[in-house]
């Protein structure tokens, strides 16, 4: 069997047909305008799905489904992107029109919910029963697999970026206080560099970004770090302190075989994952033969809203 | 059908047939000896499971098998008690000695884990598919109902207690800094009470408890907010904050139709509630239409140990 998978972004829509083995065997892309409604861009997915499967030269008798992943909230078992702000889709019967569009069963969810899924299937996580996803970016979205099964709930569920790390802390756009993302995203690894940078006018890091504070990412204070800086180091220090105190608490709730990190810090590889298990074997709470959770990096990359998505009705 | 559901504690062992209303029709006690061995333990359980069946006149063909619920670290899927510290236990075979006793299949769960089953199944979250429990004690314990099934792992999951609440806050016991369970259980309720009572001598807390700050409980702060004393109002508004924050967590990991409040500070019902909604509708978190998990206190007290373990055998 063959089956479909469409990972929608804020600028373009990705397609791609994946095999059993989770490969991409075909890909198209489209791109939808603002001045078209919702419900014209979900009929244009469902088109693209009918010309990628014609290209494809697959029978459609062969293809079991189409999965659908989209960033933002949706309701899984009614079929709805319920509010998808970067687009924006509120309230779009999505499975509905594209199943009809394609005369084949649609199943949707979340971006971060669907790449889990597929990391369990085909990536860092072949095999394993239960995983937890941390995706790190603008802010730290995450999935759970649980007994094989993607949980999706009712919707909007895993979102791991806010769960309270310093009560009374740094306010969130959520309306919290002190949530995850506010200390272990991309953003706030940035927000930490310019705070030491700031401390610290003799740490190389100002070297590495020409001078310009503006031009420090994800990346200044690990590649700085790696090279020796004292000020890089205690920004990476922190970082993965604040991670990793955020991965045990979701080793303590699910007790999972594996905890992946995705997102663009994925890329540091062994260079944070060897810091991360420092951080969480000293302070690892468990009784005595509690499973210990391997901790990994994320390897299916721009492919993870493809192959997670095509995963929904493979699993 | 009939279900046996055994409560280990850790003073003693209760045992109960439940029918499939989850009503205990009949019920019996076990005191184990610390002179014997863990083995011999688990034989007694089993010959008292015989004992109780044969008292109830029920034929054993209509048992459809022996649920355990204990106060620690199991491996379901082993059938091994791993980690009971109060007994104590260590990696004791319990379901193959017991069901070798009794010629029964029998299944094992932490105990706050098997308590949300039971709550699911016959008590406060009854009729609903996905429901967090937080069982409020010296520590803090719960247990996750995950799409009607009971989320075990590989064992010692659900340690809702130890998930970082104030980052490098109060050490805690699991050697980790800040756990919830520093904040949000009755010995944390019963430390701020004191905290403030030497801040405010003024308080009539201090008469409450005959001027003795030893004899402060988990009663107090709440009985003397009632009669409207300010500096109780002050704790009160602390630990509700401090529960309502651990709550609002979960409420985001698994956006589930409920989250059960358990353990003795249950016992203050709408008081606590209404408190506790207030705080978690202030800082809602969730797309425009995402589902507003109910809150609720626990109902089956103390049967809740018996109706859970035997609920490992109806859900």
């Amino acid at each position: 069997m063959f089956y479909v998978g469409v990972d929608v972004g804020g600028m373009s829509i990705k397609l791609g047909i994946v095999n059993e083995n989770g490969d991409i065997i075909f890909r198209d892309k489209l791109v939808t305008s603002k001045n078209d409604s919702q419900e014209v861009h979900a009929i244009q997915i469902g088109e693209k799905v009918n010309e990628l499967i014609l290209n494809s030269k697959i029978d459609k008798c062969l293809i079991k489904g189409v999965g659908i992943g989209a960033p933002g909230g949706v309701k899984p078992q009614e079929g709805i992107a319920a509010f998808i702000p970067n687009i924006p889709w509120v309230g779009l019967e999505l499975s509905k029109i594209v199943s009809g569009v394609t005369g084949l069963p649609v199943k949707i969810g979340n971006d971060a919910d669907v790449a889990t899924l597929g990391e369990v299937l085909f990536g860092s996580a072949k095999g394993c029963d239960n995983a937890v996803l941390f995706t790190i970016g603008t802010g730290v979205g995450g999935g759970f697999v649980i007994d094989k099964k993607l949980y999706q709930g009712k919707g909007m569920v895993a979102e791991v970026g806010h769960v309270t790390l310093r009560q009374n802390g740094i306010k969130c756009g959520c309306g919290k206080y002190g949530c995850i993302e506010q200390y272990a995203s991309a953003t706030a690894l940035i927000r930490i560099t310019k705070e030491k940078m700031l401390e610290n006018k003799n740490s190389n890091m100002w070297a590495f970004v020409d001078g310009d504070i503006e031009k420090v990412n994800g990346i200044t204070s690990f590649a700085c770090a790696k090279q020796g800086d004292e000020t890089a180091n205690l920004v990476v220090d922190e970082f993965v302190a604040n991670l990793s105190e955020s991965l045990m608490g979701f080793m303590n709730i699910f007790r999972p075989d594996v905890v992946i990190i995705g997102g663009g810090i994925s890329k540091e590889g062994d260079y944070l994952v060897d810091k991360v298990k420092a951080y969480c074997k000293k302070f690892n709470y468990g009784y005595p033969s509690a499973l210990v959770p391997e901790i990994v990096c994320a390897k299916l990359g721009n492919d993870a809203g493809i192959i997670g998505a095509a995963s929904l009705f493979i699993q």
